[in-house]
């Protein structure tokens, strides 16, 4: 950690920030300038609290020389962590999970017809919302309960995994048969509920919030992990630009820059980042390529009330032609 | 509503929308131009789910005319909402309350000292952090219950009424003695807490979350009216850009707008916006002439560590300072 | 084009506004509602001025129902344009361009030899900047002139198409054996510099600013093509976000995005965009994946300093690396 | 500066860069930790190329300690800057300057009408548009030369000075008679056209670009003053955000930040950056408030064709009323 000084900083104060950090075991080193001083701090400084050192009256500027998260960290942690589910399936380390599904489960027959199709294309895991966040209270809020036992049901009938989102810890008895619980964007900061999945053992998918930088999502991940739950798969879904003509920007860059910083699974999801079906295709590949370890697509069939294509899901044919370019693009992904 | 409908869009399936809208009682006018043709809708169009319609394969824009939000909306309700607290202070319709207080309550003698010192000055609100949201799973997460107490505990020994920060609806009945119940920004769209508040009848305190626009944040305070609290209070608290001087950017045109948008009362929080003490007495009364209602700010006294002069809280003494400020502000305010 | 009046409009105001329609030939047809009025004009609007419109006291929003740009627009010229330069070398319609060189021309040994380099690996245009745009005017501002006489001395002596970057019409006589003229992204909206480039007959890489909407891209492209000059490229370099661990936040998006808005070339810099050599072949990989016409990658060499590894900037050996697995993602590429 | 080192570097990549610091006669000094090592930097250290620094191998991250601005510094200047126009009209060190007029000249008779207006209710400067920068080539481009002649024509009738935007510095000569020169958001960054306009010894109004930092808008400014011209008045204008319901988000914490950073004025612009006239006077106010030097205003008048009103313009009446407030907020002004 390095603390830059005021100009002409007060002696006295210098001397008990100086004891102060000796109490804490810290040997500050310093580089005098003409107009500046520079603090040096080496040891344990993840005890000091930066926002009480940032308070004081002769500090200019704090730079943090290490991260902040520890367990996520890849320094600590070289190798990839793997991720399996109760059927075998893994994620990470080379294991590419594809998730698909419809937004919103809306009956048994839609979900178990889109079910059958993505896992016939290739997924391997399906995805449906029962619990729904929505901007506004008057907006369809999901099956919720019911949404969840149906979604159980075809896990069993079809036998696939399932994934969803949780927004509640109190409903966290109700997903004991659900394989990934997934935290929203919205949520991402909702540090109560990622300290109560932190005491589950389930693989917790973790969205990036809308404007949360990449270190605020480990330090999510981290809220998780310190509670005893390593499994935590950390997802970009865009984030929020000035650009209109796209829902989200998606973030692809995140991908690589991640799997440097941690040891978790990434995963991409663009059907909310681009909020558009016709961008879905290629931003999934060039996730692959750029070394996700999974992606979650939206898939939707309405055939009775011929309402299709929806804005950001896919078809299930258009689903089924991306599947089968998955691989190749896993074939030339850089690592 | 507008709906724009795709080039050349299919015959039968313009039938089925326009039926699907009558069932509704919405009778479309359609504008046919050569390249396009405009479908106009009107009536009680609430009921329509946009995300469905702008799912149909042959839409290719839609535009809402009329405001999501119902119950905040000045259209129908144009008198300001005024919001009185048990001891008769009020807020909102021309009452300015300013509130002001520790970021974290750290023990009863700084609390007590600091609630003298701020009711003195002017204050009419003790403001005081014990649950805190904190990024880092390892920073001090706030005194929680005791911290609590000790507001309560203050609040009948100096008499004046408190606001603070509430994380999880489990925790309301702690909070029964508590005058203004806080939303923070990260929860902004935690849907399940508000609407947990919505069915309590305090005055709640509701941030706008840090990428969040002036109407999803109406929409967050339709949560918490729609389940019938209609006493709440919005707070602009900066927003995220790319700018790095100042921590978030202090949008103070949110008071004029939101002013035109509903009839809630505003407060700006220049202390979280900013970052910065320096900057904090010109953002609040730069705020009471743009109109707010309130005003949350930082305070703090540390004298036996000497570490007063918080990056963003103000001395007793600046906030004396300040208060003496305010009247003369809200004398030019303009409304 | 939609025009939402606001409620209980004047109705002279009204009536002045339908005949200054009917002047230009447009014919508008209404759709009243109990709270609004919506006006839905179709022929050609092109000529309406959005400003003045939306300066109507009666007109509550406008929407656009077509696009602003004209002959930039994919539905007006359906096929890819395609960009032969001087030696042959085609981008668009299917030709990948790979530009690489050093961001600043040194030496005329560095830059034959990375020209050599690039070359050799597959590289078909090299790049290398001679007027520098710099933040600060105490920076290099790059060897201009001179620069650029060996730029073009490289060019003969290897072999190899040229791309530098313009930063004032005047230097426009300077450019004369240069193959591609490259506008940076704070020149997007230099209006006068476009208008003389449309006037030149060279290709054009345009890039996006940084805080542009793709939208504003093409509009800046139309500066160039409505004065003559159709040979323009597009390219994607990074917007500007919140997030810090990337310099700026890579839109790949923008690559299928504008293929559906347009028929010009659109290249990807992964260089500029993420600031960081480690996610350079990733992201390029990417790019290439969803579609890009072309890439521009920083490539650098300084053996005698030892300085190498460029924040930003490949090795000849990372780019030797990157280059073999181009094809690669190429034959996966989605379009 | 300070240095963060990769952990382990190579001793002798350090050596070298020693020796390298050595030359420019800056004494490193070494802070060693068990995970890292900081090296602090004192001296003259603007000689640095921080990009060259941060290409090293060895190098993590770099931290300036002091500001890239020199002339625009306040630590090296702490008296404001005050600048006198030619009829003795004086802004900085406590004068402010009302600018108002509308955003395109059209007619010797709207802008005369307008300029006795805006005197007459107390604005010291008149604003008029001639060559005006627009997003789309289609559009009024502003009455250019003969615009800036009926500028000076209406100056000289109605003794008042005037302020207008340069687009290209090859109209220089056309701005003999303007007593500020006008650099808009646009060209910000338009590198040559600040250099030429550092060689004239008129005042420069340089506004913020929509997408650029405190630090940014102060080293374009660094770029007119190490040129001559130390006559710059910087303008907030509002920065592109995510937020849609205002034009632009107006950055008022940009006047006293900046009050701190530099000796230069300040001025702010509201009309613009809200896009709303409904939002101009309180966002006026508050600037005013918060210590801003200057407004500059939109006022428009167009009786004729009873088209008043514009989205972002007040009208004169409207003007009026704001004008005849401003004073009451400088009497409550913080500074």
């Amino acid at each position: 950690m390095v603390i830059v000084l005021k100009n002409n900083c007060d002696k006295n104060q210098l001397d008990r920030l100086t004891a102060w950090m000796r109490e804490m075991n810290i040997e500050p080193h310093f580089t005098h300038g003409q107009n500046q001083t520079i603090m040096g701090l080496v040891g344990d400084t993840s005890k000091i609290d930066v926002d009480m050192l940032g308070a004081l009256d002769i500090v200019e500027s704090i730079k943090r020389v290490s991260e902040p998260y520890k367990q996520a960290n890849r320094k600590f942690h070289p190798e990839d962590t793997v991720i399996e589910l109760e059927n075998g399936t893994k994620i990470g380390g080379g294991n590419l999970m594809v998730m698909a599904g419809p937004c919103s489960i809306e009956s048994e027959e839609q979900l178990t017809e889109i079910a059958k199709s993505v896992k016939a294309s290739g997924a391997n895991v399906l995805r449906g919302g029962a619990f729904k966040p929505r901007t506004s209270p008057y907006a369809f809020q999901g099956m919720r309960e019911d949404g969840l036992q149906l979604l159980v049901k075809v896990k069993e009938k079809i036998g696939i995994p399932v994934v969803t989102e949780i927004m509640d810890y109190e409903h966290l008895p109700l997903f004991e048969n659900v394989d990934i619980i997934q935290v929203g964007a919205r949520n991402m900061q909702n540090f109560e509920l990622l300290k109560h999945l932190g005491r589950c053992d389930k693989p917790i998918l973790l969205k990036r919030g809308l404007s949360n930088t990449l270190e605020e999502l480990l330090m999510s991940a981290e809220y998780i992990m310190s509670e005893g739950n390593e499994k935590v798969i950390l997802c970009e879904r865009g984030i929020r630009t000035f650009e209109t003509a796209t829902r989200n920007t998606l973030d692809i860059s995140a991908v690589p820059l991640l799997h440097q910083m941690t040891h978790l699974p990434v995963v991409i999801d663009p059907s909310h980042a681009t909020g558009k079906a016709s961008l879905v295709p290629s931003m999934a590949l060039a996730a692959v390529v750029a070394g996700a370890d999974g992606l979650i697509i939206e898939v939707h069939n309405n055939p009775q009330k011929a309402l299709c294509d929806g804005a950001q899901s896919l078809t299930p044919e258009q689903f089924d032609d991306l599947a089968g370019r998955i691989e190749g693009a896993k074939q030339v992904a850089y690592r």
